[in-house]
């Protein structure tokens, strides 16, 4: 049986997703497409805007055969931990391929440019530290000392990078899954606006969600449904600034709070402090406290994980595997988990026991936090508190 | 100068208070009449509906002529240390009279009572500890016991209650405070109706605060028009529902967080973590966690100051004095103020090094959170975060 991996975020299941699904099954011929996707909070540092169980369900209806989840821990966090958390699971699993989108579309240019960073020598080291030290950000800095030591050129646009990352942890990994980039069609990642052809970027859907007429023919039918559904049951739309007034909250009873939490340090803190009690939104506070070192994505995901209160740390989060948990499956995707259930252990239904065993380390425990928290801004709130335990995975059957 | 002392919490300030305020001019003849008024939490253990500064404007607009702060910690507690707060600022201050409203209307009865729970016999004692034992909250038991020694018997209601505990701690503080009761008239202290008169209670006026046609007859109408302009400008009406899903949340962050809380004890807690992630509304956790002995109001002070983290200590409260702060006056108050300005030390104005200052035993801490709770829920909130430090006492001349 030969599988293909895809790793996504679904922050709404739109055309271009639907594209890259279609286009990883031509290009493989795999028997089974196997998606690892975020659970109920993003890469980019916000609230996933329907939870990862809708989302499994828009995954499903369109062809994924089975979706695992990226543990909160890796899932909001920065492009090269995502990309351990997503590339791990994926060599767990022992998928063939993954198949990625990315602006660039050449393979063989990202191989080359993941090569130096695999395996980071002595010059590009020095020439990282160099740009680290005049105040350039991480991703920026290792951008800019890549072009000193090789002549090979890329733009560091978002799925560039972060197909760039899957690679560098298939050759750390000295794993055997191979990568296949698609060159991303429509608009591009961060591109707000909707335009006018049925392809747009899932930020673009998420900034008309109160208008959803305008975002119906961006999406595949069934996955509008299941967004509507969300929607009109009061489990959405979620955005980070639903949790702005339990932000400013915690400031005022712990005014150290930010202490050693995710990537909080070189006293970003005080930043926060300065301004969170004059701030009108979750916007206006990131926009006062967001420097050249510290873009708006990091900074919300250092929002996001104060709130949750993770206090993750992203060395330890390199050094451990995380479990692997399946999120939903159709009949295909059943069949694939039943050979696989020799070799690989995976989590379907939680208990209290399964969420405290340490050999998730915390994982478990802070996943059901976090989606808590996203729970809390639903309508019937009190109904979904408990939701991680009570949820089977979704099954979906089209015989 | 003759100075009449009342205490209150106005809110918000209705024609019962009026009255009461009226007959302390006319029993006592006082020069000037001084309130201790809670701040933005009250003795129930809810958010006050408005914030004090605007039930200062009412208490100066209908005839009060300085308005002092009962601290948080004391002003959201039991009628004990609430009474202690109160009457240890009166005695404090050098007052003659205090004069509070009671059902039963009768000094000496309710000075014979004190007499016993300020000097706690053996006996009383004896009863007290054994009506704890089998159950019953402190305050029936405390009655209970108090008809096994004495003949004499009193309703034990809410103001009686406080009138008790005014004068047990003018006895206690050995002060020269002389105690009038006044007969309450109109609806009595709980009464949630508005009844077709122009008096009812205030918990009858928050019932209704939504159909502010109804309530406009039994508040003065100044005190009428700085409500309705609070609730304009967003700032009001504050609830405990207001604050259930930074509850919820809390439980979620931290699943110890009742622990060291005021007045938790017995597992008290372990009821709220049973029911508070199934639970719809406060009200709904409060009355699945209520028992005979953590009646209703018991449970909202321990939300409160769990929502608030005060950790403060009862017995500590009751060996500390609190501060004297000065909310507003009108002139005949400003003359006052200025007359005791020698021997007693007031804050006017706060400013960081007066709140850190360990004089004040961390209340003005404490006070500066709970009002910035309080404002969390006001529509601009962000204007109010710093409020307690841009505030200058209300100051009303007539002149």
């Amino acid at each position: 049986m030969k599988v293909a991996g895809i790793i996504v975020e679904y922050n709404p299941f739109h055309n271009g997703h639907l594209y890259h699904l279609q286009k990883t099954k031509e290009i493989t011929g795999a028997d089974v497409v196997v998606a690892v996707m975020s659970g109920n909070f993003i890469q980019r540092g916000e609230p996933a805007i329907v939870n990862k169980w809708a989302r499994t369900k828009m995954a499903l209806l369109n062809g994924v055969d089975v979706v695992f989840e990226l543990p909160f821990a890796y899932a909001c966090n920065s492009a090269e931990i995502f990309a351990y958390g997503a590339i791990s699971i994926l060599n767990t699993l022992g998928v063939d391929w993954v198949v990625f989108g990315s602006e660039v579309g050449d393979i063989n240019l990202l191989k080359k440019i993941a090569m130096h960073l695999a395996f980071e020598e002595e010059g590009f080291k020095k020439y990282l530290k160099e740009y680290l030290k005049v105040g350039h950000s991480f991703p920026k800095a290792r951008e800019l000392a890549l072009k000193k030591i090789s002549s090979d050129n890329v733009e560091f646009l978002p799925n560039n990078i972060l197909g760039i990352e899957y690679i560098k942890w298939i050759l750390r990994m000295d794993s055997k899954i191979e990568p296949i980039t698609i060159k991303r069609i429509g608009s591009s990642y961060n591109d707000p606006t909707l335009g006018s052809g049925n392809l747009c970027s899932a930020t673009a859907i998420r900034n008309n969600i109160n208008n959803l007429e305008l975002i119906k023919d961006k999406m595949p039918e069934a996955s509008y449904k299941v967004l509507i559904d969300e929607i009109e049951s009061g489990r959405g739309p979620v955005t980070i600034e639903n949790f702005f007034k339990i932000f400013v909250y915690r400031s005022v009873i712990d005014k150290d709070f930010l202490k050693d939490q995710l990537d909080v340090k070189e006293g970003i803190e005080n930043r926060f402090y300065k301004y969170v009690f004059s701030s009108k939104s979750a916007e206006d506070l990131l926009s006062k406290v967001k420097t050249k070192r510290y873009p708006l994505t990091r900074l919300q995901r250092i929002f996001i994980h104060s709130l949750v209160d993770s206090k993750v740390n992203q060395k330890i989060l390199l050094s451990k595997k995380p479990y692997i948990r399946v999120l939903g499956f159709n009949d295909k995707g059943k069949n694939y988990l039943h050979t696989i259930k020799e070799k690989v252990e995976y989590i379907t239904k939680l208990d209290s026991y399964t969420v405290k065993n340490p050999v998730y380390n915390h994982l478990l425990e802070l996943e059901i936090k976090a989606s808590q928290i996203h729970a809390i801004m639903y309508k019937d709130f009190y109904n979904y508190m408990q939701l991680e335990y009570k949820q089977n995975p979704i099954y979906i059957s089209f015989s």
